[in-house]
Parts: structure tokens; C-alpha cells; sequence
């Protein structure tokens, strides 16, 4: 058996724009979701005041995407982390393309294959 | 100014325990928040079926802390971030001390660090 859980990306963005805007953040983040084919348990984000951070997520079947902004700096946190081998790339190229970043750095982390041992008896 | 968001926190358990209990699991997360002082949001967390995986996340005014399990194999991949120069070290071996994990591997990632840009204008 290949055991493969997943890939988790980081995303972070830098001079991003609408990073105040919870309900603009929550239909980004889903339309990320729906641009790979992943299915929304539920969401929930949360504005800390106008002008200031949202902090959100989209629990998936496949597992999540979050977000986490700080409009005073344009800086924003972003994971996408799915599960199988399920193509992120276009989820990933959707949240950049919206925030319209001045940079980004994107890392591709593999999930549970770090280590190989023996399952319980 | 120092520009330092936080840290990504990624961490794979092995051969763990109580992978398929969702109440468990909530517990677990929302004692990590408390064990490092964050401030929990809201929670939600989803069971797949008796015997069968959890994917579950506690939001925080700090960022967030996420489960997805795997019972079937043992595997669950949980990740933890938290902003600022909080120390995420209790929470982290609350969790491995609540999952006991026949192994583990913790890769802590800085965010918010890799790229210095001019702000916007």
C-alpha cells in the first residue's frame, strides 16, 4: 500500500488586497475548494473590526483551507491541505490570482510519509 | 519593524490512539489552545462514521490548530499556527501526550519571513 495522505501548502502573500474583507475571503477560499473538485463540510470566518484581520477556514471532506490576513502590513497566511493525490495547483494559482499578492511564496509540504512504521496490532 | 506573523506548526503522528473519537479529539485541540494561552473562536469537528476519520479544527484569535485523521492506519496530520512569538512547545507535546503516537514528526515552519517587500503605497 502506498501511504500518501496528503499535500499541505503554504501559501503567504505579500501588498495583498481585500484583506479586511471577511465575506470576499470566505467565497475566495470556496471557490478555491471548488476549483479542484473538494466539498465543503463548513465554513467560518471571523473579522476582528473594519480596516483590521480576518482570521478563516473551509473544513473539507479532503480536509482545509485557511487564511489568516493582516490588512496593515497586506501580509496574509494562507494552508491548503488535501488529502490523496488530488492536483492543488489550481486551487493555489485561484487564491493568487484574487489577492493579487506583489510576491507570494508557495511551499509543498508532503504529509504522513516522513515516516514508515509498523501499524498496531 | 520586525515583521514575524508566526509559526506553522506540522505534525504527523503514527500508530496513534482515539483517531476515530471526535468529542476526544475537540478536547485534545481546544487543551493544546489552552495550554499555550489562545483564545478559541469557535470549533468544529466532523466525524466520517464509527471507526472511520475525523477532520475537525479549533479557530483562534491567534490563527488555528487542525486535525485529520486516518484510524484505519494510525495516521492523523494535525498543524498549529499561531502568530506572534508565542511558544507553541506545550501545545505540541500536549498533543503527541494525548495521542500517543508510536512515532511523530514535528516541522516548524516560520511564516510571514521568506519575503521582504515594500508595502503598499
Amino acid at each position: 500500500m502506498q501511504f500518501a495522505p496528503g499535500t499541505h501548502v503554504l501559501l503567504d502573500v505579500h501588498s495583498a488586497r481585500h484583506l479586511d474583507d471577511a465575506d470576499r475571503l470566505e467565497a475566495v477560499l470556496r471557490a478555491a475548494a471548488d476549483s479542484i473538485g473538494a466539498t465543503v463540510i463548513t465554513a467560518h470566518f471571523h473579522s476582528f473590526g473594519t480596516g483590521s484581520g480576518v482570521t478563516g477556514v473551509v473544513l473539507l471532506r479532503e480536509s482545509h483551507i485557511s487564511v489568516h490576513t493582516w490588512p496593515e502590513t497586506g501580509y496574509a497566511a494562507l494552508d491548503l491541505f488535501v488529502c490523496g493525490d488530488m492536483d492543488v495547483e489550481p486551487a493555489i494559482a485561484l487564491l493568487i490570482d484574487a489577492l493579487r499578492p506583489a510576491a507570494h511564496d508557495v511551499r509543498r509540504m508532503a504529509r504522513g510519509q516522513s515516516n514508515q512504521v509498523a501499524q498496531p496490532s
